[in-house]
């Protein structure tokens, strides 16, 4: 079930690099590229950081053909896609709420301390999005205000404390990931912002 | 001869990389290192990825030499390096045809599934020019429609196809990397440009 | 005492991408997260090329709080960070000179060549600073013509010297830093500039 659901998840980012892809009116090659990138970059840093091998997707292929399939849809069905992109939204939610908390696990599973496994949770759901976005030249979302790595945080952080009180495995990637959702949900339909931090520079300032 | 013939594929995307850093006026030191990124980036990316150690380039440093030697003769000789620059084209295509097979056979080496082999040919071929542009601040160029990845795309699935008919490696280096310098060359020579994908957005949309 | 000066240069760095990112009025989120790529790139991409296991930040949480309390400190008392960000200036300095040196030394450590090592201690000082300025769509620090990388290319060459000629590590590391704090305080004092290459496209150029 776990497995079907990080496989929605992949899918779902595939999706969000195509259309961001088509944006900038990419050629369908860099549009592939583009939505491989954006729904496997995450776990790939991730793997790497905490040497984990094979890397996810190289161990288990699907995850490409996820990708592949998801971006190729994207494409061929781009007015249905289109239609339901509303709902892609929520769809990315879900697979960002997902990832925190896999990821999460997958870190301590791998003998990370607490403090790595939560920033794991958190890399591994955004770095997708970012390097997305550099590659389209856009600027990061996560760096737009949006209340989103929070939402990371909060599932990875969740999950993380009901696996310290002693809670099953599976409670806590269902309450965390649900967590995250939650919030992401919230965010999006409130506008809820992130304060921004404003650094005033000094006049006098030398460089 | 196979080394020989990768190491004039670094050389080229490095004096490629210098040429890019030059346009934007860098510094010396800036040069260098955005022609050893380009040069040395796409198979650092294939032997983190594949857990291939240690990283080619730190097993055999004659990449790093040959990267430097490339760059700073750029810049030593430059009026003679621009004298060549049309036929650097052709010099790239060759660098790009020839990565993408080595880099399918060290993944199929390395025990990589047929899909993993594929795409780390491709990421092989493409990802130090991809940094070079990101470096230099310059739209990707595989992301601008020309006929490029495509090519890496075609020289791997070719090499992988007469390996498994039970073709010789040499054979399938050979007619792969030629498949993708015959693709590549038509496309400068025809202007080849693949379709863009365009995604058109919604007015209502809400994100 | 190295290991608190390491913590000092990772500090610095962090304080470093937060102030970037304020500039470009980020939220709190993203702030921290581009002080801990600018504090943690460098490191962590030397220990995937080296292959040293496990990562410096993932074996001693210390740097991960550490770039978290100068970041969040940053944010908390921003008007005093302001007053001594002219400091600051010099602090950076200090923390490159440091980098550069320890990378080359743990390059060596994990088994490096010596053109590996230097390669390491100039990229652990720059890539953390790169990292910063994509995610903030800055144009990298490095690629504007400051003697920045120069001064870890010497730090590590200085070092690496006094290793051949047999001088004790502790020796080796003090005065391969010293010697680029020197170079880069002066760069700053004398607003010294690298000789920036230029190439010049031929009109005639095809691409």
């Amino acid at each position: 079930m776990l497995d079907v659901l990080s496989y929605v998840g992949v899918g779902v980012f595939a999706v969000s690099g195509a259309i961001s892809a088509g944006r900038k009116r990419l050629d369908l090659i860099a549009v592939l590229l583009v939505a491989m990138v954006t729904a496997l970059g995450g776990g790939t840093l991730r793997d790497l950081v905490l040497d984990v091998r094979p890397i996810l997707w190289v161990e288990d292929n699907t995850y490409i053909w996820v990708a592949l399939v998801a971006a190729t849809a994207t494409m061929v069905w781009q007015r249905r896609v289109s239609r339901i992109e509303p709902a892609l939204v929520y769809a990315d939610a879900a697979g960002l709420a997902l990832f925190s908390v896999l990821a999460t696990q997958r870190a301590l599973l791998a003998g990370a301390s607490d403090v790595v496994a939560v920033l794991m949770g958190i890399v591994t759901s955004i770095v997708g999005g970012i390097l997305r976005d550099v590659l389209c030249g856009d600027p990061p979302l996560v760096m737009r205000g949006e209340v989103y790595a929070t939402c990371a945080l909060l599932g990875s952080i969740v999950f993380l404390g009901l696996r310290h009180i002693g809670a099953p495995v599976e409670a806590g990637l269902l309450i965390g990931a649900g967590a995250a959702l939650v919030l992401r949900i919230l965010a999006i339909e409130l506008r809820l912002r992130i304060p921004l931090f404003h650094w005033h520079d000094d006049p006098r300032r030398r460089r």
